[in-house]
C-alpha cells in the first residue's frame, strides 16, 4: 500500500469535523464520489468515539413512526410509538396494521423468560476422558469461577457453564446475565478471566481457545433456538374474530389452516423462523435505536404459534429465542439512536428487558399483518381459498 | 383508539419537513421525548417517498471508511474504499486489517456463481396423485409460463420452478434473476401473474397461496444454502505464511486446526455460518448502501473453508449462498446511500453482480482479522497453544 | 495380532455350515460364549455368499403378522398383511390397531412422487471460477454423460446433475433412476465411470473425489428433506370423525390441536420427522424384508400434516423424502426375506414402488395409532386435556 | 374387516408354535405365499411374549463375525469379536480392516460422557408468564420430584428438567439415568407418575400432553445432537502413519484434507453425521444384539473429529451423542440375540456403558476403513489426488 492510499488519520484526535472532512476529500479524490450528504451530518464527531474508526460522516436511513401499540407486559405497559429505520416502502404501514389490531384486541402481552448471555470457549485435551473429569472440576468449581468474574467485570453474572463433549474437547458455554447492556465484549473479557483462572489453577493447566464458535455470535443457530442467546421474549395477544374480518379481511379459520402450511413449509425448508418476517421489525429497530444490527442475524429466529379457540377468536404468539438488545452502552447513546429509545422510554439502567417486550410485540404486529395480507384478496386466489371442503 | 392518539398524516403530501415536524411534534407531546436530532437531518423528505411512511426524520449511523481492499474479481477489479456504517467500535478497524492482508496477497478473487430471486406459492390439491400430475403440468408449460413473466414485469426472468412435494400440496420454488434489483417485490408480482394464469389455465384451476414460506423470504433456512437466494457468491485468496506471522501474528498451520474446531462447532450448533462473524460486515454494509438490512438474516449464512498448502501458505474462502443485494431500487437512491455505492464505483444498472462481489470479499476480510485475532495472543492462552504435540 | 486371534476363514468356500461352526466354535474358545441358537439356522450357508463375510449364523429376530392394511395406491391396491420384525412388545398390536382404522377410512391413499438415488463426487479446482466453468460444462455434456452411464451400469439412468459451489470445488449430486434395486453401489459405479469420463474428456482433467458426503448416504440430512433421495412417497387418507371416536377414543378437534404443538417441538428441537415414530415401522419391515437397515437412517425423515375438514373429519398424511427400498437384490433374495415380501407380492421385478407405498401407508398407520394413544387418556392428563376454552 | 380377513389369534397363549402355524396357514391362505423359512425358527416362541404380537416366525438375518477389535476403553477392554447381522456384503469384511487398523495402533480409547433417557411432556397455560411462573415452580420442586420419581419406579433416576418455553407453553425434557436399560418405557411411566403429581400439586392444575416431540424418540434431531439422548460416547484412537500407509494405502495428510471436504459437504447438507457412516456399524450390531433397532435413527448421528499431528500421525474420533443400547430388558434376552451379548460379555446389568463404548469403537472402524477406501485407488482418480501443490 502506497502512501497515498492511505485513509487519513490522525491519532491525537481522529473523530472531529476537520478529519472527517479530511477522509470524505481523500475519498472524493481517489474514488472521484462525492459524499456531500454523508459528510452533512448533524451530530458532533466526538460522539461517535468508541462506535467507529475513520468516521466521515453518517448514513441517514428514514425513520417513520408506527404505532400507537397498546402493551400490556411485564414491563412494558401502555401505548407506544415506534421508531422504525427503513428504506423497504410499506414496512411501516403494515407494521402500523398490525399494531391497530393488536391494541384493539386490548394489546400484547409480553414475557421475558430466560437471560443468557455467552462466551464459549473450548478446552483442549489429550484424551475425551480427561475432557470429561474437566467438566466435573469445572461443575465443582462454579462458584469460585463465580467469583473471579465478579472481580473481572462490574456487570455480568456467571449463571452456569454448559458443557458439550466432543473428540478429546470440551465444548462449554459460558452464560451470563448482562444487565441493561447486550453484553458480548464484557463476556468476552469475563471469560477470559475465568479461562486465566481456569489455565493457571486446573492441574493440567488446559489449554483453550476463547470461542469454540458455539456462543454462536453474529450467527443464527439452533443452539440458540434451544437454548437461548440474550433474551428469550415471548409476545402474545387474541385476535378477536371480529376484528379479524373488519380489519385484517380474514377469517381465523383460514388462517389457522394457513399457518399450519406455512409451518410445514418452515420445516422442510430447515428456516429459522416459523412466522411471516420477524426480520423486518427487528432490523429497523435495531437500526433507530442504535442496536448491533449484525444481531439481525441471531434475533430473528423464532417461533410463530397460534391456536383457533373455541369461541372463533384466535391465539397468536411470537417466541424470539435470541432477542439480543440493549437500552445502554453501544450504539444505544448516539444522538438520534437516545431519541428513539426515549420515545419509548427505554433508554438507560432498568429498560432493557422492556425493549425486548416492545420488540416482540412489534414482531408480532408484523406477522398479523403480513400473514393476513397473504391470505387475504391481495395474494390469494379468490374468496374460495380455504372454505371449501373435499 | 382516540383520534388525538392517531400519527398527523397528509393524505395529498405526506413527505414533506411540515409534515415530518407535525409528526415529532406529536411524539414529543404524547411521549415526552424530543426529537431533535433526528429532525436535523439534510436530506429532502421527497425523496424518501416509496421508501418509509409516516417520516419524521432520520437515524444518523456513523460510517467509517474501510480499505483499500484490493479486487481481483469478475466484475470488482482494482483498489476499493468501503463504507461501513456501525456503532461497534473497533469494527471498521478490525475489517480494515483485514482488508490489508487480503491486499498484500494480491487481493480477493471473486465470483457469483449462481443468480436466483424466488417467490414461492403453494398449490392445493385434494390428493398426493393430483399434486404430482400437476406438477408435470408446471415442467411441460414452463415456456409458456416464462412467456407470462415477460409480459407481466420488466426484469425479472423465470429460470426454473422447483418443486417439493408435500401432502396433497406442491410446494414450489419459481426461480428468477432479477437484474440489478434485489428482487423480492417484482418477483412476487411476476409470481402472482403467473400463479393466476395457471389457476385459470389449468383444468383443475388449482387454489394457491403465494407464499408456502419456502421462499424463505427474510429469514435463515438450510432451502437457501443449499438451492441459493439472490446471489450465490465466493471469495477467495491465498494468505502467504510471511504474512501471515508479520501482519496477523499466526502461524498457518495453527489457523488451520483452529479453524476444524471451529467448524466441528458449527455442526454441532446447527449454526448459519461456519467462520467468525460474516453478519457484522454485511450489515455494516448493508445500512450504508441501503439494501434491505432485513435480508442480513439470509445474507450471512455461508461456509469457510480453508486449505493448508504444501508450500505452508493458506487458503482461504467464504461462500455466501444467499447475498440479497441491489444496485438500483429500493434504498439505493437515497442521498447517502447512493453516496457510498458510488464511491465503489456500484450505483445504477450492471453493477449488481460487482458490489455482490465485494461484500463476499468484505466478509472474507473480517474473518481473517477476527479469527487470527481469537487465535493470536489476545484471546487465547499462550503461545502453546496448538503447537504442542501429543 | 497372532494367528491364534485369527477368525477361521476358507478361501474357496467360506459359506458353509461347516466354516460357520469352525467360527463358532472358535468364538465360543475365545470369548467363552456359546452361539447354540445363532448357529441353529434353517437356511443354506451358500445363499449368504454376497451378503455377508465371516458368516457364523443368523439373528432370529422375531417376526409378527400385521394388518390387514387396506392400499388404495397407484401401485399397492387391496388388503395386504404386513411382516414386522422387531422385540419392541406393542410395536405390532399399535401398527395393526392403526391400519384397521385406516382400512375402515377406506384405505390409504399411496404415491410415489420422485426418484432420484446418488452419488456425490465432489471436483476439485484451484478458483472458484474455474469450478463455475466447470459446471457449465457439465450441464452442456449431459447427454454424453447419460450415454457414458448407459454404458457403464444396467440399470441406473442418469437423470440430472446438481451443482452446489463451495469455495474452490464443485459439490455435486449425480442423480438416478435404479429399477426395483436400492441402487446405492450400481449409481456408485455409474458415477464413477461417468466421473473417469469426465477427467480425461474435460481439458482441465479435473481430480475428484467420489462422495462429498452430500449424497448424504446412511445419514439423515436437510438435503434429502428437501431433494429426496431414493423414493419420495406420500400417503394420505380422511379419518372420519366417528372411527376417530370409536377406534382411537380421540376427538378429531383435539387431535388437530395436538398436532400443531407437536410440529412446533418439531421445529424447536431440530427433528427429521415431524410425526409420532416413523423409525419404528420402517426399522420393523427393512428387516423382515431384506432392506438395507442402516438406511433407516434416511428414510425415517419426513413431515406429518393434517387438515381438519369442515365436516369434522380429519385429513391425515405423511410425505417420506427418503425411502430407500428394493425388490431386487442385496438382502431381498434371502430366504426369510423374500418370503416376507412375497407375501406382500413386491419380489422381484417392477415391485419397488409397490413396496414404497406400503411403507408409507404403514408409517401413517403408527402414526394414526401412537398419536391418538398419546392423546388419549393412556397417555395425557384428564378429560379435559384440550376441550378448555380460554 | 370380515372375519375371515382376521389374523388368528389365541387370546390364552398366543406365543406358541401352534397359533404361529395357524398364522403361517392363513398368510399362505389369503396371500398365497409360503412362509417356509421365516416358520423354520429355533427358538421357543414362548420367549417372545412381550417382544413380539402376532408371532409367526423369524426374520433369519446373517450374522457375521468381526474382529478382533482392541478396546482400551474406561469398561471395554481387551480383544473383541464384534457380531454384526446384515445382508449388505463387504461391510463385516471392512469394518474388520478398520479394526485391525485401530488394533495394531493400540486399541480404542472410549469414553461415555454422559447418561440421559428421557420423556418430554409439555405443559399447557392461558399465558406465557403462567408458563414461565411454572417454569420456577418445577425448579423448586425438583427434590420432590424426584422422589416421586423413586416410589414410581425401580430404575430410572431424575437427573434434571431441561425447559424449553414457547408460547403459552413449557416444553421440558425430563432427564435419567436408566441403568442397563435404553429406557424408553420405564422413563414414560416415570414422568406420567411426576405429570400425575404435578397436577394433583400445583395449585394451577396444570393440563399436559406427555410427549410435545422434543425427546425426541425415534427420531434424528440437534435436541439429541446438542443434549444428549441415551449415551454420549466418544471412541479415539491416534492413527499411526506408518500403518496408515501399508493397511489402508493412504497418506494421513490426504486423509486430512479429504476429511475437511467432507465437514464442508456435511454442513451443507444439513446432514446428522459428519464421518463416513456410522449407521451401518449401528444397525448390525442392533440388530444382532437385540437393540430397537429403530433407534439408528437416533443413535447414526455424531461428529467426527480428526487431527493430523506434528509427527504426521492422525488423532481420529467419533462422538455419537445419541447412543441407546441396552444390555438387559427388550429383545436383549431373545436367543440368538443373547448369544450375541454374550460374546462380547456384555449381557445382563452392569454392562451397558461397556456395550456402548464397543459401539462407538464399532462406528470409528467402519469410518477408517471406508473414509480411506474413498480416499485410495478404488474410489479416487489417480496418486495425485490431494498432493498437486497450487
Amino acid at each position: 500500500m502506497s502512501k497515498s492510499d492511505r485513509i487519513p488519520r490522525d491519532k491525537e484526535n481522529d473523530h472531529s469535523r476537520e478529519m472527517a472532512s479530511q477522509r470524505a476529500a481523500f475519498v472524493a479524490e481517489v474514488t472521484g464520489a462525492k459524499l456531500d450528504t454523508v459528510a452533512s451530518y448533524s451530530i458532533d464527531p466526538d460522539v461517535t468515539r468508541g462506535n467507529i474508526e475513520n468516521f466521515v460522516g453518517t448514513a441517514q436511513v428514514p425513520i417513520g413512526i408506527a404505532g400507537p401499540l397498546k402493551m400490556a407486559g411485564e414491563h412494558a405497559q401502555g401505548d407506544f410509538y415506534i421508531p422504525m429505520a427503513t428504506s423497504e416502502g410499506t414496512l411501516v404501514a403494515s407494521y402500523s396494521r398490525g399494531m391497530r389490531v393488536i391494541s384493539e384486541c386490548g394489546g400484547a402481552r409480553t414475557t421475558v423468560v430466560k437471560h443468557s448471555m455467552q462466551r464459549a470457549p473450548v478446552f483442549l485435551f489429550d484424551s475425551a476422558l480427561e475432557a470429561r473429569d474437566f467438566g466435573q472440576w469445572l461443575r465443582d468449581n462454579i462458584d469460585a469461577l463465580r467469583g473471579v468474574v465478579r472481580k473481572a467485570v462490574d456487570v455480568p453474572r456467571l449463571t452456569e457453564i454448559e458443557q458439550y463433549a466432543v473428540a478429546n474437547m470440551l465444548y462449554t458455554r459460558f452464560c451470563y446475565t448482562t444487565g441493561d447492556a447486550a453484553g458480548q465484549n464484557m463476556t468476552g473479557k469475563a471469560t477470559l478471566a475465568a479461562c486465566e483462572w481456569i489455565r493457571v489453577t486446573h492441574p493440567a493447566n488446559p489449554r483453550y481457545v476463547l470461542s469454540g464458535n458455539i456462543d454462536t455470535d453474529k450467527k443464527h443457530s439452533m443452539m440458540n433456538m434451544i437454548q437461548t442467546r440474550g433474551k428469550r421474549v415471548i409476545a402474545e395477544f387474541v385476535l378477536k374474530k371480529e376484528i379479524a374480518r373488519a380489519l385484517l379481511r380474514v377469517e381465523p379459520a383460514a388462517l389457522y389452516k394457513f399457518r399450519q402450511i406455512e409451518g410445514v413449509g418452515t420445516m422442510m425448508a430447515g428456516a429459522a423462523y416459523s412466522g411471516a418476517h420477524s426480520a423486518n421489525g427487528i432490523a429497523a429497530m435495531f437500526i433507530a435505536t442504535g442496536q448491533d444490527v449484525a444481531n439481525v442475524s441471531e434475533s430473528h429466529a423464532g417461533v410463530n404459534y397460534v391456536e383457533l379457540l373455541d369461541n372463533g377468536d384466535f391465539y397468536w404468539s411470537v417466541t424470539l429465542p435470541a432477542v439480543i438488545c440493549a437500552t445502554y452502552g453501544g450504539g444505544t447513546g448516539l444522538p438520534t439512536q437516545r431519541e428513539c429509545l426515549e420515545m419509548m422510554d427505554c433508554y438507560g439502567t432498568g429498560k432493557a428487558d422492556k425493549l425486548a417486550e416492545i420488540i416482540a410485540a412489534v414482531v408480532l404486529a408484523g406477522d398479523v399483518s403480513l400473514s393476513s395480507a397473504i391470505l387475504a384478496h391481495e395474494w390469494v386466489s379468490a374468496h374460495e381459498a380455504f372454505g371449501r371442503n373435499r
